[in-house]
Order: C-alpha cells, then structure tokens, then sequence
C-alpha cells in the first residue's frame, strides 16, 4: 500500500490498518503510512521518534489533550485480512486497538480548528516488555511531545470512560528456617509452616474501596505464587510468598509499600517492583465536558495501563475506546462497527 | 584382585573391600570376591541372585539370625584408594558400610558353630531408587532365604542398636480455587489463601511419642513443600502443599493415612506414597541377649532404613554398626577403627 486513505469512514479505515500487519517490532510499515498520511494534513505538525508518531495543532487554544493509541498488534491468529460480517469486523487488531487508531485518525485529519489544541500521539511496542513501550521512550526523550491538560488513550473500554487506573506492586515474603532430615523433624524449623500466618493474614485482610472523582477503586492485595521446599525428606528452611497489591491512584508507591509492610508487619516484606497508578483527573473541565459528551456513567479501571505514563507527566488521563476489551489478545477478536462510529461522533463533539 | 583375605583383621579387610570400587550398579566384582570367599568356607552354603550373596549355617540351631549389608556405594568422592592415620580410615564406602560388611564377612568365616544359626547377606543397590534394591528383590524372589528370628542391619549407627525404623507417608494436599486478573481479585477465589489453614494445622499439630519395647519413637507431620501461582497478576486457581508424615512403627500405612486425613479434614488429601516402618523386636530373646551384649542403651531409629524390609517379611530388626552416620555420603567419609573392632567382638559374643 502507498498510502492511507484518511477520508474513508473509521470502520473501513480499521479494516485498512487492521490489513497492515504491525506484530511489535515490526511497525515500521505502518507507522510511515500514518507519518505519511498526516505530514500531508497542513494543520498538523508532525514528529516522529522510531516508529512512533505524534501529530499536533498549535492554535494557540487554552487547553491543550492528548489522544493517543498504540499501532501494533499481539501475534496474528491467522485472523488477517480481516473480516466484516453483520455490522462487526473481525480480526488480529480490530478491538486492541486500530478501531482506536481509526477514530484519531479521522479526528486528526478532519478537524483543522479544534475548541481545544490536540496532540495525536501513535506509538509502538505497546504489547510487550515496558522498557520496550514507545509511549515510555517518547516520555524519557521528548515528554514536551507529551504535554497537555488531559489524555484520552483509545484502548478497547466498550465507549465507557474508564478513568485512570490503579497501581501496583509486587514483593516477596521470605520466610527462613533451618534444615532438617524430616525423619528428625524437631532438630529443624519449617519455614513452610511460618507462611501460614503470612496467607491468613492476607486471606484475613480487608482491601479499601477509595473514592476519587466520583470513581469507586477497589483495591487487592493477594498472593499470587508461593514456593518452598526441598525434597520430599527435608524440612525446608525457606519459603516464598509472592504479593501482589493493586492500589488506588491517590496512594504513592512509598505509601503502597507501607500498606504491605503494615499488613505483613514482622515479616521479612521485600518489595521486588511498583508502577505507580493514574488519577483519573475527572474534574478537570476538559475531562468533565469529556465524560459529561460520552453521556454515560464513568468507571474506574482497574488494570494498569499506559495513562499511568501520563500521570507520571502530571496529565490525568481516561481510557476511552470503541473495542470490546474482553476479546482482546484472543483468535477470536472483532469489533463492532457501532461503536466506533459512535466514539468518532462523540470525540468530534466534544472537540467541536 | 583374586580373591579376598578373610584372614585380614577387620580395620584391614576395610580398606580393601573399600579399595574395590562398588558404586551401586558396579557392584558385580566386589560380589564375585564375596561369593568366591564364602564358598570356601567349609560351614557355609552360598546362595546368589544378581549381585546378591547369601550365605548361611545350616546347625539346626532353636534360632536363626540374619546379618545384612549392601556391598554398594554413593559415587566416589575422589577419596580412593583409603588412607589410614590416627586410628581412622579415611575413603568412600568406610562407614557406609563396608566396615559393617567387613565385620560380618569376619564373623561368617570365623564362627563355624555358632549358637544359633546365621545368615549372612551381602547385597546390591542400596543407594539408589528402591525397586533396584537388591534386598527388595531377594525378598520379592526368595523370601525362604531371608527367613529368621530376627536381623541385625549393619548400617552406621555408631556401634549402638538403633531399633527398627519409623514409617514414612507422602501426600500432597490439592486447594482448588478460580483465577482471575489481579487488578480484579474479587472475581476470583484465591487458592493459596486456602493453603493458610492448612499450614496452620500443620504448625499447631503435635505430634505423638510412641513407646515400643522401651524405645520412644517421636513422630513427625510437615509439610516439605508447597507450590502454587500461575503468574505476576493472576489469582492462582490451585495450590499443592506437600507433606510428609514419620510415623511409629506400631502404625500401619492405613492407619497413618488416617491420621494426615483426620489433622487435614475438609481438605483434599492425596495420599502419594507410604513405607511401612520397622518394629524393633528388642523383646525377641535373640534380641534381648543382642541389646544386652552390645551393653549401650538402644535408641529408635527414626529414618527409613531396609529393617523395614525384613519386618514386611516378619523379622524383627534392628540396625547395629560400626559406622559413623553423620559422615556417610560426604567426602570426608571415615570410620574409626576403634569401633569395628568393637563390633565385631560383640558380634562374636553374641554368636558364641
């Protein structure tokens, strides 16, 4: 393909960048063609940074958001080209999230004097290791690329604003013991046995329900893995319980950490990573005329997400996208074509 | 070399049996030499099954006693040919048991009338999986040849009996619960939460102490491992602790299974092997007159040793010899001479 077409309507243009296969780390082909498509829009000026692409307006306007998505794709499940059957299209990107692509697409071309100045960012690498993300990179070497007062990032939400996102944080609970022939059981000290109290305290805990903006973030905090033992003779003398807290938007990672320290207080708690959660900023007057023209009920998200990389800017962000996110990452992915007709007309408005 | 020395004290007969290599599986020289000594003794008839001697007296005595070996050993630990310094000899094979072996080869040539009958075994793959075990398959093939009163296994104890041996059980306790995402834990159930209570009975269970024949066999109930966890950010749907149980060898394997189910009621206990353990019989007279001769307090044996082979045959048995025990399977193995010595005349008293 030479070039994209950005007049076609959104659906058809999903089907089209849905066509051009962009597995991450093979983007390239894709992301020239968007490069392509809007140095060719005279109200854009457009940057790129590896195969990311970021586009903006500068009409001086007093706020400035932020739409953005990501352009490649999980592994095909031999669902390519794609396929559009009663009012769905069905394929490898269709939901996760090149129906989000299309749509900023379509703003980014056919909206030469939004109400607020807009900065489309396109990137890479979304759907593998976080240092790969071209959405943290961009971050790390340009974030002035990044700077607004309020993002919107198109991933799959069904066209419900799904506002910021939760935290998380993982640690290690190691218990420690001594060594023994389990013939001699008492000569030992079962560091197995001392991780009973760790899990029933954890089964034990309440996790806390924080509202923000309206949103209700509902916490967890569970063991995800444990392991200890040495054969099927020996009393182990260590054991390791894995955690895993997902928290609020408003605590710090600091403050995460001292939730779990707290909970586990004399154990050996070690904190083994954390990525801080996204606020979702929902009354800021951009984010409040966002969600009042989606016209329906906000919800927390509860997974991380890349917004968290524009709250660490100091942006509040919502995921808000036309996929259907439960078939994301599935042989079965589609998209229904309403939806996406439905998010064009709704962030038009709202930009309009 | 052609032929063993039955003429060489015990310290010395030692460290030739020990310079004959015998990693279990490589046993068939050292077998031939123990065949082709025992054959020549005149008071004796010699039986063999693989690498497997037996040899016995035929005296028509009102008892017959049976004194075991195994001619095997761990693998070489770069410590052959022997040395001897200060009283000890220092090699692989020395207190596991080739100095018990050397003992008993001894006593077979040199006591042509004892007061009761003898049967001495020398046998195969002891240090490795059990169905190779060469008493096993003699006791599978040729129960008649182990038959007697009681038996004296010759494994290190540090010249005192050590009665019988405990039973051991393996089970492995299955908690089932559903994954779900992390972010979203309250969707799920989480396994290793469950596994909590099952720590904690394990933890608060005290086990019994059981006396037999004098002996206090102290029990054990652990759990030697645990594993459960499916990734970073998911509810584990499952959960295994496995647990290990010594018991009494007043116990049969049903009643101990009894027991883990009874401390573990409500949980889905898999029972995944079990080993009878060993009575001592220290109330035989063969074994009383023993105990009394050796003249040290006996103690219970608490692991799994072959006794429990002649005690599934009906034999009472006890360990006895002159090993150190806490030395066996290390490089630095040795044992004192002092003690083979000891051995042997005590061995010979009670024969005599």
């Amino acid at each position: 393909m030479d070039s994209l077409d950005l007049s076609l309507p959104a659906p058809e243009l999903t089907v089209v960048l849905c066509d051009v296969e962009s597995v991450s780390g093979s983007e390239t082909a894709l992301a020239d063609l968007v490069e392509s498509a809007l140095s060719d829009v005279p109200h854009l000026s457009v940057d790129r940074d590896g195969d990311t692409v970021v586009a903006r307006t500068s009409l001086a306007r007093a706020e400035r958001v932020v739409v953005a998505g990501h352009i490649d794709t999980v592994l095909l499940g031999d669902n390519l080209p794609c396929r559009v059957e009663d009012g769905r299209i069905h394929g490898c990107g269709t939901t996760d999230m090149k129906s989000g692509v299309a749509v900023a697409l379509r703003l980014a071309a056919h909206l030469p004097a939004p109400n607020r100045d807009v900065t489309y960012v396109f990137y890479d690498h979304e759907e593998v290791e976080a240092e790969k993300n071209g959405l943290g990179r961009v971050a790390r070497d340009h974030a002035d690329w990044l700077a607004g007062d309020f993002a919107v990032l198109m991933e799959p939400t069904n066209a419900r604003v799904e506002g910021g996102c939760q935290g998380t944080l993982r640690a290690d609970v190691v218990l420690r013991g001594h060594r023994s022939h389990s013939a001699r059981s008492w000569m030992g000290d079962n560091a197995v046995h001392a991780a009973g109290e760790v899990l029933r305290r954890l089964a034990a805990y309440e996790a806390e329900q924080v509202e923000i903006d309206g949103l209700v973030y509902r916490e967890g905090l569970n063991a995800v893995g444990i392991s200890g033992g040495v054969a099927g003779n020996v009393i182990p003398d260590e054991c390791v319980v894995s955690v895993n807290y997902r928290f609020a938007p408003s605590r710090s990672e600091d403050e995460a950490a001292t939730v779990v320290r707290d909970v586990l207080d004399g154990f050996d708690v070690r904190v083994v990573d954390s990525a801080p959660g996204a606020l979702p900023g929902l009354s800021h007057p951009a984010a409040a005329a966002f969600v009042e023209m989606v016209g329906r009920e906000p919800l927390p998200k509860f997974g991380w997400t890349d917004v968290a990389r524009f709250s660490a800017l100091g942006v509040p962000a919502v995921n808000y996208g036309p996929g259907e996110p439960s078939v994301a990452h599935q042989r079965e992915e589609y998209c229904d074509i309403a939806p996406i007709l439905e998010c064009e007309e709704k962030m038009t408005a709202w930009l309009s």
